[in-house]
């Protein structure tokens, strides 16, 4: 039985609810376009998505796993939104809850806004991303892939390598894989990978190569580049060369290791080509288990109960 | 029955028709998320929203509406539209009603376009505010509002407060309730309230604190607050001052007296907080309302037949 | 039987394609809102628009027709993807597909995209226009709208006056209507139109008046008035003085000629309201085909199956 109102961060969720999250997830899961299904689930309910930043695959992702539930779909964006005139944002989704939605999806630059939000309204929260905090349900279709290929997280070894300080999605992966048993280390430049990090239950290491080592999954980040101008890294090429992932560096990885990225990739910066596009990349595989998270996600929280697949 | 064929104006509505639209938001209307229904009214009919200005909450409201009818909605939004390239309005409706929706929902910052529209096209029109002159849902769905706690409109002393000179919302209130017998003071700044409004059958009174006495329903308005660069008013502080309900100013209306407010409100400026989040608000019902009351619409304007529970 | 996968370009159909695609949109093709009918095809099913040059008609054309075979519709827009954030356009596709949609509609700036596209992904791609090179679902529907009217293509006379050089609607109309028998010349001043469009197969006329001479179709394509800084062009009013579509005009060409444009218009410019406004403008005519052919392409596209009312 599933009993969270809200999903707000992988700190929240118990081994077993990220097990459920997971296990309903695969249900959802499929290989190929024309074994899609779509259920009942949320026929006659509305799923907002309110998008503070910009997105798209984040958005989309949630806006098909609603509609393969049956749910209408209404997006809200910052730009078209009342913000702009003023209205605080618990305001704003107080507005939209008032015309009973089931779910609103929220997105925030600044951390806590989701958490801030569940606990002043009815309707039930799903946290898109806020800011530098958390951005769970990315965490888990990550963890989703990574139970497909390697089947347990007891004692694997997962480096995340990149911008740390500033990814949402390595805090919500490290803590979600923690919990699950995983070890995690950590690699960047230091300007990007505070020692502090460390306080997370994470190995940080700052020569990529030694990281590698021994690795049974690599999480690339994506580099923001606008960082650059904020001096926090010299050049693209700079970075390439102590901290991007090719098939030479690969090597250092056990042989069976996986590559995961969370898009969008600037290819030839944090990740070479060859590698991004290798058979040992599960980069695609992630977007589409991002579909099936969020259709679990959004299952769960609407109740949970059997389902239905859809009478067409 | 229902005849008409658009909703253009308060003004063109007869007590009867006003008394069917409120009648049939009611049977649309419910209290709790959980007791949402759709219907089949707009099975396989599309409804287009066709905005010429921003909106957030107006332009969701009527696409929950129509969906909750099992309609296909598209939106039109100015920005992304011909009108960028050089086409006339006309032209724009006209090739919108080429691929045949149902209903047309627009929203133009010029007094009269959506009568002119109305005029010259096939398909169902309905106002969704034309520049300062009306917004005839706002006024039903304020209406709504306005006969569910106090169950008639004769002798009713209603104050509405604010920019009455720019304002559509004042506008189609002060022509709706005046037709169902309900007595209206205005209130507001003299560059913001000319006494030529007294036209419309309301009081003018630019003290505040007597144009609350003995009222039954206090109507703020949002200060536009491009309204000051105009010189219209000295600054949000002063209005505040002289035109902001707060608790103590509201001990002068009646004690059962209910407050509203279009949104999205400018908190300590128009509307106090304290009073804004008081018991005696009901902002947030006529949000609710709001999606009733087009839901009511778009199924009169659609035939307005027998009403079917969606099928699932 | 239906065999292609994608719909990038005139060039690729067949008489006998074009024919399938001409008589199953006939079955699409409604005369007035209340017969319009939806059919099951798309059901469960997500088409996405990927649209990375603005666009009203076209866009929301193939997002009405996907809804009338139930399909899910998903718009991206280049403003909001992540092609702001550096992503290649085939790893932004790839994403798209990774999610599982069954059709994506994509219109480009760059001639040759959607066929890269198409090669590089399993998806269906329909181009929905790319750069100057084709826009197929264009020229598919003005052929509906000339078969409608004059039965067969064989041995017409079709006039296409304008911007013939960066004219897509122009380009794809002239390879669809020569494979179907139709004698095509086209006119416009000397800079619009390069000699070396004769290789196309059809006759370059720089006088207007002759060019009209015994037509049985008028084509007027939109002016760009960006070309007018481009030097393209000296002025609006001599545009029309020479290119320009009256009604003196229009007695040169056959007394039952059709006149067509693809909008836009420029009322005044390529075509004065008289003609446009006229009981032989098809102009409205196109833009309900429009749907019709769009339906017609997905459901091919989607297997072209028996077509199922919608069961409500």
């Amino acid at each position: 039985m599933w009993v969270k109102k809200h999903l707000i961060s992988m700190g929240d969720l118990s081994v077993n609810e990220i097990t459920k999250i997971l296990d309903t997830a695969k249900m959802f899961s499929v290989s190929d376009q024309s074994k899609i299904k779509t259920y009942d689930t949320l026929k006659g309910k509305t799923v907002v998505n309110l998008f503070y930043e910009a997105s798209t695959r984040t958005r989309t992702s949630f806006e098909i796993a609603a509609k393969r539930l049956s749910a209408d779909t209404v997006n809200f964006s910052a730009e078209s939104s009342s913000v702009g005139k003023g209205e605080t944002l618990l305001d704003t989704v107080r507005n939209i809850e008032a015309m009973y939605p089931s779910i609103i999806v929220v997105r925030h630059p600044l951390a806590g806004t989701p958490l801030l939000l569940s606990k002043r309204v009815r309707v039930n929260v799903v946290n898109a991303g806020d800011g530098p905090h958390e951005h769970p349900s990315q965490a888990l279709l990550d963890m989703m892939m990574i139970r497909d290929v390697k089947k347990d997280f007891k004692d694997l070894e997962i480096a995340i390598i990149g911008d740390i300080a500033h990814s949402r999605v390595a805090r919500s992966n490290i803590i979600g894989l923690k919990k699950m048993g995983a070890n995690v280390r950590v690699s960047g430049p230091p300007t990007l990978v505070p020692k502090v990090i460390e306080k997370l239950g994470v190995k940080v290491e700052y020569d990529m190569n030694k990281v590698l080592k021994g690795c049974d999954v690599i999480m690339m980040l994506r580099l923001q580049l606008e960082r650059q101008s904020q001096k926090l890294f010299p050049s693209k090429r700079e970075y390439a060369r102590f901290f991007g992932l090719n098939a030479e560096r690969l090597k250092l990885a056990k042989p069976d290791a996986i590559i995961m990225h969370p898009g969008p990739m600037n290819r030839g910066v944090e990740i070479s080509s060859e590698v991004a596009d290798s058979s040992r990349s599960k980069i695609l595989g992630q977007v589409s288990n991002g579909v099936a998270v969020r259709m679990a996600i959004l299952h769960l929280l609407a109740g949970g109960g059997q389902l239905y697949e859809n009478s067409h």
